[in-house]
């Protein structure tokens, strides 16, 4: 592929993907707030059997559990809660035509300092299980699983509705 | 936190992500489609700055295009092509209360040969961009990036709608 046609084909793709080069501060309010989701959907996606395996719920797997923790801190440093919760996007217009409230509670807006620092917490949880995960001690990952749970809840508790 | 707590924040931050413990093949189809969107999207959103370095459209950053090639080969582990097209997904009932159709083309289930085919150059493409982050070679990882961009568009063409 020569160079020409290497941009040709990176500019389609990203093009199909929605992504563009313009600053996140100038996203639509639904592009941020599709982009949240998402981030959130694969922490889930990921954390769940995770969890599960910390409970006894499903058989433990060192290399899955592993590649899991080393997921949700990759995934986690795209900082959904500090790039993509910009002011507005509490709601959109999305299929529907009419603008939809999301789930993000209005406390993300009128308390920063407060959804700053359950971020925080969730960093530092996510830190702990990724360096268990490094460590390669079962019983550290699991117990470090547990503390990531508690982080997500935390916060969702304070900021996103039920 | 005792092992009581522990399980039962883990619980509650699963059901409030929507994750529980039944196999993908008894999932919803609109839990499927938004499984496969999200991981996409994060594929998507990681891929487009580095697509823009490769393109010299933004300034190469060695630390960021490496996070972000070993961030598209962790969350493509998630399989998204293999475990989250099961058949009947084409469409589903969001909140409108009307079956929905997504982008996802029939030729998904009609031609799965062809599809995983698509998917497999897909997993070549990101396995050889990871490496190429491994080894630290600038020309490499550019040159790498052209070839994932590549292996999107060819199986978007032929799989996703416009």
């Amino acid at each position: 592929m020569n160079r020409k046609t290497k941009h040709l084909a990176m500019g389609l793709i990203l093009a199909a993907a929605g992504v563009t080069t313009i600053a996140v501060a100038a996203m639509k309010p639904e592009d941020a707030i599709h982009a949240r989701q998402s981030i959130m959907r694969v922490m889930g996606l990921t954390f769940g059997p995770l969890a599960h395996m910390a409970q006894g719920k499903i058989p433990y797997n060192k290399k899955e559990f592993v590649a899991g923790a080393l997921r949700l801190e990759s995934v986690w440093e795209m900082n959904p809660t500090g790039r993509f919760f910009p002011k507005g996007t509490d709601k959109a217009i999305f299929g529907s035509g009419i603008a939809e409230y999301t789930k993000a509670k209005p406390e993300i807006w009128s308390e920063p300092a407060k959804f700053k620092k359950a971020a925080e917490h969730a960093s530092e949880a996510i830190a702990k299980l990724a360096q268990a995960a490094r460590s390669g001690d079962e019983d550290a990952m699991k117990s470090a699983a547990g503390g990531v749970g508690k982080a997500c809840k935390g916060c969702h508790d304070d900021f996103h509705a039920k």
